[in-house]
């Protein structure tokens, strides 16, 4: 497994830089798993990549140091190591904050023994604004759960939670009226133990696996 | 102030294949602010770009479709559209849990009026661990405000909050023991209210200043 590294560089800004510095990377054989550009619309930008490399990073490190356009570059830890996995939990607010109480309180729990679970909200209102929230979990680095908190959810959020689950992330709901929890991985009612369960459900120290549970609605 | 356009495209994996696409993506002066790739390791990747353009971006996208890596390509809307700003909240699990509850509460009535506020969360312990956290914000894509929520912390987490604060981060903090309140922008006793503040610091439908207020500690 080639080991992932961090790279954070200050650049000059403009289309085409990023071009070079992927050029620099496909040389070295170097495989790009994210990208992030601050400041791309000022004069110099903050550019921080993460990528998988086979070996020793240095050359391909000093190849980067040595674009024209890069001022200054600096290694650092990737974010899974700072940040790790992400439960994202969406809805009503009186309810998502309750279920991050529980989730909060169980990384914590998991976080003190080495781990790295982050517990990442949004309180939303509507059928389109939560399916489109649903369906852009996808898009989300180290996404790997995701809580329907609310007290009625159907519709196209439905068919957003079927299909985030096909590219498999675990969706959990709140017992609620409407057609998500049927939807569902796992049905909870207590939004607190939603939380905790679904920390459990991924995190490495913890023995809870869902695919083993004898039932789905607690 | 060109539009910024989210492409969500199915390609074959590969070293390279990211180097031909911000080649066409230069070509058509197209300013790239994030590229995510998901199952990099797999025949198959996911690879979702959003992109600053001038004028018309149909051409760039036809451009990229005609790439033979390219098997499928579709335009979403953009992160920041989806979940919009973010807060993150760090430190102990009992009050990151309660400085969340406020600002998920206060989020909901911004969110219902229109905005996307979302609040993140990751409980932690020790220096090191926090000022590896606080640097990182930096490296986080939409972050608007960090909220240290904790009841001792000092030394490398001070310097980590005025590096972040120097680049532009709104920094709260839970009145607490050690040296990171001197360094915060806002010191807050109660966590509900130090959630909700935030909330309120970083929204457009809120009123609230903290350049203006009078004091710095509540």
């Amino acid at each position: 497994m080639p080991d992932r590294v961090g790279i954070l560089l200050r650049a000059t800004s403009g289309p085409g830089v990023l071009h070079q510095m992927t050029g620099v990377i496909a040389k070295h054989g170097g495989d790009i798993a994210s990208v992030e550009i601050a400041g791309h619309n000022a004069p110099e930008a903050r550019v921080y990549f993460e990528i998988s490399v086979d070996g020793d990073a240095e050359p391909l490190l000093a190849d980067l140091r040595a674009l024209p356009a890069v001022l200054e570059l600096s290694r650092v830890s990737t974010l899974d190591k700072v940040y790790g996995k992400r439960i994202i939990i969406m809805g009503g607010g009186a309810q998502v904050g309750q279920v991050a109480i529980g989730a909060i309180s169980e990384a914590d729990r998991h976080n003190i023994r080495g781990e790295r679970i982050s517990v990442d909200t949004i309180p939303l209102v509507g059928e389109q604004p939560l399916a489109d929230a649903v369906r852009a979990v996808a898009r989300l680095p180290r996404a790997c759960a995701l809580v329907l908190a609310g007290s009625l959810m159907g519709g196209d959020i439905e068919r957003a939670v079927r299909e985030v689950r096909a590219q498999g992330l675990l969706v959990v709901s709140l017992n609620m009226a409407g057609s998500v929890p049927a939807a569902a991985d796992l049905v909870v009612t207590d939004p607190v133990q939603a939380g905790v369960m679904t920390v459990m459900a991924i995190a490495d120290t913890a023995k809870f696996n869902v695919a083993r549970l004898q039932r789905r609605l607690f």
